[in-house]
């Protein structure tokens, strides 16, 4: 019988091609399979919580493995994958868990974090990991917006398509928390759930508010039916983290 | 008649053969004086405040350059300047000065900061940008230890040889700032001048006493004759930062 292994992962999004494995095997998802195989010699499949896009970084995305017929200890797959694994990902925590605990559908919520750098010129070591605004942001008008997020909305028009379209785009935020220290703005968004790139719409339409270049009032969640009528911002990827996943 | 223009530089040291201009054209000095002759057409030279080697980083490098016929606006050097650095390289400030300023001769010290991370598994985002120590670290032997630098002494025990000996290895340390902010430790240390190394080798000799390995009495200041008896630790350079030079 297998035995189906919980990991805690972070990486630095920049040298990837985001989770989701690749043709060109540039995916995160990529990467942990190989390292996988590499120690208990048998092909894997690695389920991840969610996919993040290329460019986002994670501070603790939450995989599953089933393990058939191991031979390693649990307590040596942390040390024995981060051996292998490049250093822009680390394995944080490592257990065994039940069979029906299961990364995606087992998760109740996500939190992702959004960095927004208001200033003239972007510090070296921000590059990649941050959202370079130029234009000054009004940070109380910010907050202000950023807390009519939360709530059960209909989000339709802070999604992106991806191939099909999203039948039901209701999704609840529990909370959005803004910060801000120096330049640095962050945005912590609590939600059950997450349309394809609705942070990065989210974040974008705060900047677009914030700036004073459209007010929110005028990109509002209201039913999906014009979401293609008006142009939307999408905040860059390296601004994004997923903080951590809720179970 | 040449104008003096004085530059504050931020870089990320991880890309870059160090500040020092280099053959294949990868030091740091190099793509600045690029971006100079792109710019304003004539070759130039980028005198700094002192080196770094290649992997430190910078947040307020110092240097000037001489511009002869010069017909841009100073203040229009800075924005056109950082459109053709990579971003890795970012000028922060630049403003016309006297020409008897000189980055390197009228500097009066420089601020260097060493980040130590003491953790199992080392974050993908401090890669780079800190050195991982996985022993323990007593923090409060740490920071006495550190008291124990400032002052005027002898360094030569905590200098790395450039090709020729240095004649006269006596600096004056203003002071030794450390703070512990969760796993991260970090050394401030304010000198009138630095030996070759010498930061890198007191981060160095600090860990080998805080994780219990060499006590600093046996590492100590003394005459700099018995300074090759003694195997030294040199802290990475990962974990290096250039915080600003005085003048």
């Amino acid at each position: 019988m297998s035995q189906r292994l919980k990991l805690i992962i972070a990486y630095d999004g920049r040298p990837f091609a985001g989770w989701q494995s690749q043709a060109n095997g540039k995916g995160i998802q990529d990467h942990l399979e190989r390292a996988f195989k590499q120690i208990g010699g048998a092909a894997i499949r690695v389920h991840g919580a969610g996919r993040t896009d290329a460019g986002v970084h994670a501070l603790a995305q939450c995989a599953h493995v089933d393990l058939a017929n191991n031979r390693v200890p649990f307590d040596r797959w942390l040390p024995a994958l981060n051996a292998v694994l490049p250093p822009a990902i680390r394995v944080l925590r490592c257990q065994h868990v039940a069979n029906d605990f299961h990364a995606r559908f087992s998760a109740k919520g996500k939190v992702y974090r959004y960095r927004i750098w208001s200033a003239a010129v972007l510090p070296p070591l921000e590059y990649g990991r941050a959202w370079h605004v130029t234009a000054p942001i009004n940070f109380e008008a910010m907050k202000s917006a950023a807390a009519t997020f939360v709530g059960t909305h209909d989000f339709g028009a802070f999604a992106a398509r991806r191939g099909k379209k999203e039948l039901d785009t209701t999704r609840t935020i529990r909370s959005v928390a803004v910060r801000q220290h120096g330049p640095c703005s962050t945005l912590d968004i609590d939600g059950d759930g997450f349309l394809y790139k609705m942070v990065r719409l989210i974040a974008g339409a705060l900047v677009q508010h914030a700036t004073g270049k459209v007010p929110l009032q005028k990109q509002a969640m209201k039913s999906s039916s014009n979401r293609t009528a008006r142009p939307r911002l999408v905040a860059p990827a390296a601004g994004l983290f997923l903080v951590r996943v809720r179970y």
